[in-house]
């Protein structure tokens, strides 16, 4: 099985290049479960192309109704299989790899849908935090794709994104109101329990972690507020999964 | 233990009196668990002065930020606790009546309550339809509390809330949109499997058929629309859980 897993992942300009909060869902999922691969990297205009050659599915459509492919996308040389989407690629490894620990308990990949959409809306406020610096560490190649893509979402330059002021106390104050609302999810699992279905981890658990690896890279200061957040609950959670932020 | 909880509910003018999904939740937790239980009634004014004397703690706040009392609210008269709020109750009658069917599946609760923000953001388009009928289901002592709360949450008169013509096409194709999410959650466990955490019924399945059994209550001609969506996910889902739609 050594290497059987290529792994497609945008590039940066970091010393590690791994930066996208969804294609660190794949990965943390990957290194959580000890499956070997090797990354590839592909500057966005790369993508399509290289999807379309492999027979990867798109995962969602443009705004103009044309399939967008998109990264995280793997490509298992020992059952052939090429997929894409972070949520596609957590069930089929642990249905692929039944031998290594579980992303999803039995019973629970639906709930875990249900959970990340919840927790996409609470998110919301967090990009306009995250676009800014992140535009700043992409490849030429790349820059442009996702100051296009951005600048359509938020009617805005990429450059001005980031709250400042006023501004960013309000915004600020959502994103915070946001992870107390995930905090009072474990909270109502119990006293003491530590993450979003007990003491041990599941998918939920890396998967917001992926966010939370994107915040660390590029939005330092406010990662140094936000592990103060919540009795420290997502310094802890970010402790505990420092080890499978490996790049392989 | 027989008769030891009494559970607080609000009546309306239909034959068996239970209306309101929220307490509906409690209740399907309790039937489905088998906890015997009685039903006293009130009126939303009674709702307050009740809580107060029992003990209970307000659920939320009013715009105002004076507190919020609410139903469901049980009183255990067995172990001497009084607990308002569908969810705390359901976490309650898992931890007290253990040799009772399961609600929430062990380490499933914060998932639970990360599925029921998802889930109430989707529903947000069926309020408009079910507040009209509910309304004029209401008895006198009631009507003007919910006329008061929906209209200043919807700004229009309740008896125009209900959506006809244009304004029925689009807001009926965002509940079905929605109802669509929550059909992919479920797929996403895998070929055939019928509900939420797989083949079994957990709270999830009950929480959502609570807002089912409103929807058969005063929107019988909508719901013979909705029995037809998703290859009758729903018509099965509310077909499984008729057994636990009785009313003590």
């Amino acid at each position: 099985m050594s290497n059987a897993i290529i792994f497609y992942d945008i590039p940066s300009t970091l010393p590690h290049k791994a930066w996208s909060a969804n294609t660190w869902k794949a990965r943390l999922a990957l290194n959580y479960k000890g499956i070997p691969y090797n990354t590839v990297w592909l500057e966005y205009p790369e993508i399509e192309p290289l999807s379309k050659k492999l027979g990867a599915l798109p995962t969602r459509n443009k705004p103009d109704g044309s399939p967008l492919y998109t990264l995280p996308l793997i490509h298992d040389l020992s059952t052939g299989t090429v997929l894409s989407d972070s949520d596609k690629i957590a069930v089929y490894l642990d249905a692929t790899y039944p031998d290594t620990p579980r992303l999803m308990p039995t019973g629970t990949v639906g709930m875990h849908f249900a959970f990340e959409d919840a927790v996409l809306a609470l998110l919301f406020p967090l990009w306009r935090y995250l676009n800014t610096p992140t535009h700043a560490i992409l490849n030429p190649a790349s820059e442009a794709y996702f100051r296009t893509v951005q600048e359509a979402t938020f009617g805005m330059k990429v450059e001005e994104m980031n709250p400042i002021g006023d501004v960013d106390a309000r915004e600020w104050q959502k994103v915070k109101d946001s992870f107390g609302r995930m905090d009072s999810w474990i909270r109502a699992n119990g006293q003491g329990i530590k993450y979003f279905m007990g003491d041990s981890h599941c998918y939920a658990d890396l998967w917001l972690s992926a966010y939370l690896v994107s915040v660390k890279l590029v939005l330092p200061e406010k990662w140094e507020e936000m592990k103060l957040w919540h009795d420290g609950r997502w310094a802890r959670l970010s402790e505990s999964v420092a080890k499978y932020e490996t790049v392989r």
